[in-house]
């Protein structure tokens, strides 16, 4: 019965099962995709108080930079639009307000204390550099829940079989498909039709463990649902294999981000930003959009304007440490080289949009016993549907209700409303409570986001990654953007780290 | 092959595998054993304003009855001997302070922020009477990682066969059993050697099942440590299956305390009996020892004695709620009947200790990637060792060094500088960095506690449950002892909603 992998391949497309993280949408290995780990922070030293660095953006990486360069004496400024520090680390709370462009005003009357992580949410626990700074900084941190047993499973795509239409948890998909796999090893030891090199006492533990880890009965050998699967009914085989679902039961957890546990600042995400900011006083600009940016052999000239006055300023600098988005460099006027140039204009941002819901009352935790996790659909067009990691058992919470293309089902095109519709009535499928509970609203569409225009960046190919590296004269890239992971915090970091070490190389050197 | 159950049973006690707790000590079955889930909370009209009550204790038990008889317009008071709240729900923090009887004083000087949960640490989420509580309080909670991949086996015992002496994760020992099951099965459904009552093309599925959750070799169904696993060598399965690790290996995680997650408070379980003191003003006297119980056909008397003056003091009330522990309760004078008398003495209350090490670094974390859960060791005399899950990240921890027998080893003879390094020195074993980065220990050994005299209670039978359950004239008795699950809050709040609306019924009544 040796398949080959070709038209087992074709089989399991068929069936449409390409893996587990193909159970969620595309836009989900982002924020998500891991990359390379970056190399560690850099031990600088020596002091370089005479030679002043520009920073433009305030995104983590631009604080990273910042802050380190405070380390090191630099003469800094950072200049950020926004009137805040954070960038793509946005935590959505009551009073967050942002108009969109070409559209709608939004203002979030969340309650106090609710809040929506709307770019940036979740930290593996091996990025060790972002991780680092909490630390440094104190920013407290707690478990961010990527996958739960209790999660639920619902497609209406008739190429999943015979459980299409049917809300399956990931510990029933477990439960059962570990207990027909140790049941069919079990007894066909027990009937000898199995050559195990094992001796026979080791046999005996096999099965032994073959009963306990699947839950099989002692005696006959078959297994019987646990308890803790909630539910005495096993289903069907071979609608559990048809069904695709099998592909996020493994042996270990591995989700996106890699192995549990991640984490995330207590209070949002945007903690971190705020630790940055609080330990870089007198440092930061607001409302410092960029107009341009021109360099000669000796120096960077930056122009920026006042967003509330519209007035311009200058700042005139020895090194320059770009951190703004791509999309945003591309609309500037900056004296980058033709190489650089294309170079900047070969990256490319995600298409992605958040949207947070406040529920009245937890129905997930209080009637489904669910904390944390995901719903995984494909048939839903909600993307990414998440449940909160924080506030357990309180009366109210935000759950994420859409996090994954902005286009999808021309939602881009809709006005806001248009979009909480939409989601509430894909959700209701699943959670039929979603209606009577729902009590407020904020979208985040990124491409729409004033001096975003667009969410985190696609993985560089190696090649533009090493042009994104090198410097441009006295211009340095530095926004996770040009980084090995682009969609994790650690990118950022990562982009920040090299950007320091080959400006403080120049500036020691010189 | 098919084993018969005793020999296999006896197999198994040779090599000392006698199910998953069981790799726990006996004392980690309690603050730790399920029972029966209580009934929910009583729904109870009326006002009683006129019928006066006293509670005696201000554990969890006696807090829900204080609070639930308030919303009823009792007059009531709780007496707590104590200068604070929460019984056996009690932090540890800097300056926290108790001496021995017959022992030493000690005084908490872990820094500011770090606790350890001396008594109750942990709340299953399906128990729904204490989250309620937390959740109408405004408690917040957090999750409490009660068992982790990244954790550790470690046993010196020859038993456990050639790992004996080795550091294993659970991580390995689950990737590397479920990669010998499945290899095992679909290289025999793969030779033809097995009846699949499946179709040829569930079948292939089912192979596909097992090479994606196993981590085989797509192509020669051959096992291969997966990254996650963080090691490509995989362990002899003979060596394996001889451990007993396996008991923990199963397809859905059944911890102590049930399925994940479980909950604690964010700052400490005594943040529970915090939110309830702070919705009961007026109505708590601490510092109030129960000197002796009195009742007659219409009254109970309680005289009680100032801790600080010495000075006693006497409340007349129609009915008495009793929430101190069994142990306490058999010391004072109280007018009980023989039968309760008797059932009191009969109920039994845990030899349990736990010891709190502040370290100055979070080695687990740092060096070894381990976030929360247990050490998993019979050979070392540490009882349930365990790492915390809060505070991730930062710079100092506090370790739960043990959680045990108050005797095992001796340690309830020994000084407490003794017992820290009967911690230190076994706990070195696995963590050689506990030594160098130990700065301050706390120990409750609660059978040396003053007003505690023993830790959570021995679950009692259906029968003595029974007779603790019914009114002894104008007594109830309420403390978690006299509950189902003795050995969690839960069963404080059961015993306290059992004695409230057996009054309320009575008061109502008459």
């Amino acid at each position: 019965m040796h398949v080959d992998p070709i038209s087992r391949r074709q089989l399991l497309q068929r069936i449409g099962v390409l893996g587990g993280s193909s159970l969620m949408i595309g836009a989900m290995d982002a924020w998500g995709l891991r990359g390379a780990t970056p190399r560690g922070r850099p031990a600088l030293s020596g002091q370089q108080p005479t030679t002043r660095v520009i920073v433009l953006g305030a995104g983590l990486s631009g604080l990273v930079v910042g802050y380190e360069l405070g380390k090191l004496g630099y003469d800094y400024r950072v200049l950020e639009a926004r009137d805040m520090v954070g960038g793509l680390t946005w935590t959505v709370r009551r009073g967050t307000t942002h108009t969109e462009i070409g559209g709608e005003r939004q203002v979030c009357d969340f309650d106090e204390g609710q809040y929506l992580n709307a770019g940036a949410w979740r930290i593996p626990h091996t990025d060790e550099g972002v991780l680092g700074y909490c630390k440094e900084l104190g920013v407290p941190l707690e478990v961010f829940i990527n996958a739960s047993d209790a999660n639920v499973f619902y497609e209406e795509n008739p190429d999943v079989g015979p459980l299409s239409g049917t809300r399956v948890r990931l510990r029933e998909v477990k439960a059962d498909l570990w207990g027909a796999t140790t049941e069919l090893l079990a007894k066909a030891m027990d009937a000898g039709n199995i050559d195990v090199p094992l001796s026979e006492e080791d046999a005996e533990l096999l099965v032994q463990f073959l009963v306990r880890s699947g839950y099989l009965d002692d005696e006959d050998l078959l297994y019987v649902p646990p308890e803790a699967r909630r539910s005495s009914e096993r289903y069907d085989l071979s609608a559990l294999l048809r069904s695709g679902f099998w592909a996020r039961a493994r042996s270990l957890n591995q989700e996106t981000g890699g192995p549990a546990p991640l984490f995330q600042p207590i209070g949002g995400m945007q903690q971190i930003p705020f630790a940055f900011e609080r330990v870089m006083p007198g440092r930061i600009t607001l409302r410092a959009e960029v107009v341009s940016i021109r360099q000669t052999a000796d120096e960077v000239r930056v122009v920026w304007r006042d967003t509330r006055t519209g007035e311009t300023s200058e700042e005139v600098a020895e090194f320059c440490v770009c951190c703004l988005p791509m999309s945003v460099l591309e609309g500037i006027d900056v004296g980058l080289s033709p190489a650089m140039a294309q170079a900047v204009s070969e990256t490319g941002q995600a298409d992605v949009a958040k949207m947070g819901l406040q529920m009245a009352r937890r129905f997930w935790e209080e009637d489904e016993g669910i904390f944390g996790g995901h719903l995984w659909s494909r048939s839903l067009q909600l993307g990414e549907f998440s449940y909160p990691s924080n506030g357990y058992f309180m009366q109210k919470g935000v759950l994420l209700g859409y996090y994954g293309s902005s286009a999808q089902a021309g939602l881009d095109r809709m006005p806001v409303a248009g979009r909480v519709e939409h989601v509430l009535g894909q959700a209701s499928k699943v959670h039929p409570q979603i209606r009577d509970e729902f009590e407020s609203a904020y979208c985040v569409w990124w491409e729409k986001v004033p001096y975003s225009l667009g969410g985190y960046g696609r993985t560089p190919s190696g090649d533009l990654l090493s042009r994104l590296s090198r410097p441009d004269g006295r211009i340095y890239m530095a926004s996770a953007n040009a980084s090995s992971q682009p969609a994790w915090l650690e990118g950022a970091v990562e982009a920040g780290w090299r950007a320091l070490e080959a400006v403080h190389a120049r500036a020691s050197g010189a």
